[in-house]
């Protein structure tokens, strides 16, 4: 008992490791796949979110999320501020029969919960207040997120439906929940300057791939923490299954996406394929556990295939994400919950109706929470930067830095599209 | 016994992880070492290269690389197309008896199978067409690398030898693989234009050393699972003195380079250092499990200044590797195999002998193998770009995109050799 | 006992791999923070410390830092230079009672002890000779930090005071050691040209702040095995509470630093943040399981201010610290060793004045050792390039390589300071 404690717990603080590595993927991916005058802005987003979701979570988010039996109720519980102190080691064990400490059960579930704004700071970037995004994540990290989780994985509605929602590791409670408060980001601030013009897409591209791989790189690289502690124990079938079914998604993500764009864009387009593996890896999270080596390449082809045909179609919508991250994050978020109904062993025609139940009810709640923060954000203190700083670039304008100070003699507009 | 199992499986999956990273590595590592306008050319191979790999190795690569005593002849065997789902968790402990499960063992191995094309990949750099190089990757990645593999790893007949050849985690079984196909290719290849002028060798140096630095660290890093891992379990005394031996041979392989490079080029050449790490890295994996703390010193001292002189002889040779691949790979893969005949626990004149034969008869093969696929390939779809994309770079002329967009100005052939 | 020794063995492995990966984070924030004409010297600096402390270590430092009980005093002792061969396999367990074996002991530290090196390099760096740093370092780390080791961890005097000294982590015996060490080369070096001009502070901002952003990531990455490790097993409860406090006092150190500097610089400054968050990590490391959630989240946010101050402080000291590396170690650890006499479990008096002793007996010793080192190497081979390599940068004076060859056309000091 007490070494299958020790290893079933050693596994959830190295996955909370992995989860927290994630961190640096997205503020890699998203800088690099935005401009060099507006890296310093998005590296010190990125460099705050995790401090503010770690902090939010354990004064009140934690317990919003997990409100234990006295205080759980159908849509809402909150068990108080502040996280208890265990009595005693002893008790440890008993938390939760042996797979992982109290301890352990808030930094892996804390690591998650930044992510939700992460996702959202990428679609927003290169025009956002800084000051109105940080007053976003701090609500949307601490209250949004945790709600939402609180229907599924904190024994909420969504949990005790007679065919219960299934989510194994957060296709739509981590990734949707992020990709909706992105979609209603990027539909109020409008797009970037010189985006659209005259009816045309300009593109405006990333200012380092190199960055922008490594940060897909360390993502996946995360994932198998994302997705492998969410087996919440160190089980060898199921931990190691989920590490096949993880990893083949990922790459039929690659594939997927680099054959659809040579037909759509004819292209080898680089961000094309490392999106479709992040697109791969959203798309197997709701069923990690639940698919065999065919469903998840399969699950994986179609979201590498999806995240293509979303950047499209979201350019054609002018709605402006320059890091791709609605088209990975909600797109794939959506489609991979839904394939929980459709491939696996949950597979069913009362299951897809109970993933579709909670993709619908958590994209309204998240639409609208976002819709009512920003829109009293934007008549208050406004959430867009002005044209003339937009154009000098974020990173003087809000942070009197340059990223490269050396390196980039100077940061106009002109100058990317000349 | 549930305990040490899951402890086993646990540690394999986290070696799978370590060495999953390992190829963010080379990426870094082969883009750094290279001109910034071949820089998304290479990142996009990297991140093609590990998707092909695990889907060849999960639909045919595994099941040829260990075809299970039914089907495993001296030479060649193969258990089928596919992955066999096991019947139950219950028969998962006695997969391995007790060291790891089914899915384990396919995405550890899995993860190795695409470093042997990355090998190449660097070689290969600033003047190979993308096209072609993919097509090479799936044939070397799926059928010459198994094959090769399942000599010694899935009991064909350098394991039935008298005194079977010893290849721990893979100088030869990985590295050599891939070293040679790196051969074979900068061969056919030729050099990059003005690398070798009026009978000059003029240096066309990487475009970050930063870069190329988090290549190696991550490389090093992912080393402790590769190595480490290959122990097969989490055997304390077995995985803790493969972790001292790979240690003590990367640090004495960057000694090595140092003092080899400050009198055979009279620099402290970041480069070499780096390679030489890289260099101690490859030579103490045939033999990680079977040397002692002097013999693992010794043979990354040899091996860093090995790659130092191998580096200064292949351009002599006028054999044009823009990263050193083919010095660190296979120079160092094959001094590894062969170190296990002198140092260490196995060493032995009858040792040395086998070993001899490992590294001849698996070089004539992968050899002869990458000449075939290299050579048919160059008389049919080409092998090289033209000389204006070549002089443009491959980032415009096979992904009309660039790697820095908004930071440097263009990229002709002029600047860098000014 | 099989299954719990080699559990607790494997965590103590992976996190010998967490810390060795800090060293590429130490590499990418010192390069990030300072000038890209430096870059390569700074990456070959770091290249090069952790294989020169691994090898000393081996050779002499490990049985100086732990002479065990035949050889130690209360000041110094010496088991001989090597490593032991442990007699057989069988007696691995009965090393460190079923904890760790022989190897994993060695290894841990080995890459602990680089750190105190390393730690110097950062803020040395821009004017300071190769060939000098390196000889420092040899004996820095060969020395210095295992003599200073053993006093607390090899069970020398500051651990048989009546109420011992407590140093958790190393926040005096690793952190402070290294800051030691900067101090006095900063002082004996003195400052950058054209940082103190005509009475003014001119700031020299870094190159890179992605590169300096992925080097904090890292570095909080690699201190879950830094301090999770010291645990010396995978003892649930206390691992998981080191992971808990020491991500709160990370991101409270991001909070505390983020709103000081609003205050007291009114800037929104990525470079604050980034060592807000390390000296939060230095800060609880001393302390890291004796704290709880309060405790760390106002050690942390202390140490976020003491940072920014500190930092404004050395500034007008004209102490010219390119990185920081002085307020994140040196008063953070300082402060991180005090704060377990006020906070926490051992928070009393008399803990509060031991915890005194040990600051100020190894403040002492650390300062005149390296100002010894340093006088010596300033007077024989001399500390500082000239002013014209200065200028210049280091990467051509000390490598003739650049760092970005075909992005940065030269680097002269009036091109950043224009």
């Amino acid at each position: 008992m007490e070494g299958i404690f020790t290893t079933n717990n050693l596994w959830m603080m190295i996955a909370t490791v992995l989860v927290f590595i994630m961190h640096l993927g997205f503020a890699s991916l998203e800088s690099g796949l935005t401009q060099s005058k507006n890296t310093v802005n998005i590296l010190f987003k990125n460099a705050t979110i995790l401090p503010i979701g770690l902090l939010t979570y354990c004064l009140w988010g934690f317990n919003i999320m997990y409100p234990g039996e006295d205080y759980a109720g159908a849509f809402f519980g909150f068990a108080g501020f502040g996280l208890d102190l265990p009595e005693g080691v002893a008790g440890l064990a008993e938390y939760a029969d042996g797979a992982y400490t109290y301890w352990t059960d808030f930094i892996f579930q804390a690591m998650f919960a930044a992510t939700a704004a992460t996702i959202v700071s990428g679609a927003v970037a290169e025009r956002i207040k800084l000051n109105s995004f940080l007053i976003f994540t701090v609500i949307y990290v601490g209250l949004v997120y945790p709600i939402v989780g609180m229907w599924k994985w904190g024994g909420g509605f969504l949990q005790t439906l007679e065919t219960p929602f299934y989510d194994f590791a957060g296709s739509t409670l981590v990734h949707s929940v992020g990709g909706w408060g992105a979609l209603v980001g990027v539909m109020l601030l409008g797009a970037r300057l010189g985006k659209y013009v005259d009816g045309k897409i300009r593109p405006i591209p990333g200012h380092s791939m190199p960055l922008a791989t490594i940060g897909v790189f360390l993502l996946w690289f995360g994932w198998y923490g994302f997705n492998g502690g969410s087996v919440l124990s160190a089980d060898p079938g199921l931990v190691s299954l989920v590490f096949v079914t993880t990893s083949l998604a990922a790459a039929a993500g690659a594939i997927g996406a680099l054959f659809t764009s040579l037909i759509v864009i004819r292209s080898n387009d680089l961000t094309m394929v490392l999106n479709g593996i992040l697109g791969g890896l959203v798309g197997i999270t709701a069923g990690a556990d639940q698919m065999g080596v065919t469903d998840s390449i399969l699950i994986g082809l179609i979201a590498g295939a999806l995240v293509v045909l979303a950047v499209v179609f979201f350019d054609r919508m002018k709605l402006d994400d320059p890091v791709g991250a609605i088209s990975v994050h909600l797109v794939c978020g959506i489609w991979g919950t839904l394939a929980v109904g459709i491939f696996g062993a949950l597979a069913s025609g009362t299951q897809f109706v109970s993933q579709l139940i909670g993709v619908a009810v958590i994209g309204v709640f998240c639409f609208v929470s976002a819709l009512l923060i920003f829109y009293v954000l934007k008549v208050t203190l406004g959430i867009r930067v002005s044209a003339e700083e937009e154009v000098e670039g974020l990173d003087i304008g809000e942070h009197k830095m340059r990223a490269y100070p050396d390196m980039v003699e100077d940061h106009t507009q002109e100058k990317v599209f000349s």
